[in-house]
């Protein structure tokens, strides 16, 4: 048996990784990581990662737990794993926590950001991580309208097909719309997704801030439980896990 | 006789090519806009860059000229120019400029800013904008050795191997280190630069950051007229072209 459980916590760049979960032969961040820890500590470590992030979506803050027994201090073992993955993984952290902490059941909330970039020309230093969409957008209304999403809610209609979890209820604790400059950011906290649903929101809001749909009508698409009524999926790019809550 | 001179500003992100100048058989982002306007215009046109940057090196506001003998209108040139170039490439904007201006001969002064991260773990998302030093910098004595290099001085201390030009006098005109967070830039603009000049600077700012060299050395270092003495050639990539002045 195990004797320690490790929390580590992860950035990365999703650009050229088929997303979190290890698949047979595409790169993917735990299977990174999962060779990485291997090569540390010498035999093979299932890697837990809280969040199945999407092929081409970034994070700034994975939280994945690993049991091990390794006589490497705990201290180290951030270190020792940044040493080893490519250089667009890194590991920020690693803590020793209790036995029966799991980095899926013990999340309380996640914090997505979605970029759009709405400038003109397209921005070539952060083209990777972001959508970039020219014109003119209304971020009041995308706001208002993003606040409809708020509470404990059926999101199907924001559920991309290939979800076959059978409860589509989530709760929304915040979800906010902000410009800085040519620069248009969606925060999303709740205590869970549906697949591609942030993408799925991000792209109705979009709707609603290039003027083609009204903030209200974000009512009519919860009350459809039916995806072809939301706005369209929102690129993998522009979508960041930023935070998860424990 | 070509009617028209044009004037283009580029911004690329340059982890992908060797440098902007045209070479056999490596990418790089002349030939990139070359074969664009080739596209466009239908015949080869000579692109006329103002700041030969090296590989890995990115820019915000490069500037070039071409002459041509095309129907399109100038406000459709950037436009349709940016159609056409890979994503990493962007053309900013296009306006006929009188027939004498010339992007390399006209330029008043240059301005580039180098990049450092100085957070203990590697910013995963900026990786191929920046130079990731984790450490403790003194940036205020790194600011004093800065000012210390403006005005119209000998530089050969600064310039690589590979520097044939036969005069070293450039003019500085100013040069800042300033801290944000975790981050730490460097802005200098001079009237031109000797080879990996604005490299070497950054090198030998990190230096004094980390307390090995006091900022007075910079005096020795500028007397001496031997690359030999100044700090090390910092990464291509933490350097970034930000405005040419015309």
């Amino acid at each position: 048996m195990a004797a320690r459980n490790i929390k580590i916590t992860i950035a990365y760049d999703g650009t050229n990784y088929h997303g979190w979960q290890i698949q047979p032969d595409v790169p993917t961040v735990q299977q990174q990581i999962s060779d990485a820890v291997e090569r540390l500590i010498g035999s093979p470590t299932r890697i837990t990662g809280s969040s199945r992030t999407d092929s081409g979506v970034h994070a700034l803050c994975q939280v994945a737990n690993l049991k091990v027994d390794t006589p490497v201090p705990t201290e180290n073992f951030a270190r020792a794993l940044n040493d080893l993955p490519p250089e667009d993984i890194a590991v920020l952290d690693a803590q020793e926590v209790p036995d029966n902490f799991n980095s899926i059941n013990s999340a309380k909330a996640k914090l997505y950001r979605y970029h759009i970039c709405t400038a003109k020309v397209r921005p070539v230093l952060d083209i990777r991580t972001c959508w970039h969409y020219p014109g003119d957008f209304d971020d009041k209304n995308m706001n208002k309208a993003a606040s409809l999403l708020v509470g404990k809610k059926d999101f199907l209609s924001f559920a991309s097909a290939g979800d076959h979890r059978t409860d589509s209820v989530r709760e929304i604790f915040s979800c906010t719309v902000f410009k800085d400059e040519s620069w248009i950011y969606i925060d999303v906290k709740g205590d869970g997704f549906l697949y591609n649903m942030v993408r799925n929101i991000a792209g109705t809001l979009v709707e609603v801030g290039r003027r083609r749909w009204k903030s209200d009508y974000i009512k009519e698409i919860l009350e459809a439980r039916d995806r072809t009524v939301a706005g369209p999926l929102a690129p993998a790019r522009g979508l960041c896990l930023m935070k998860i809550y424990y």
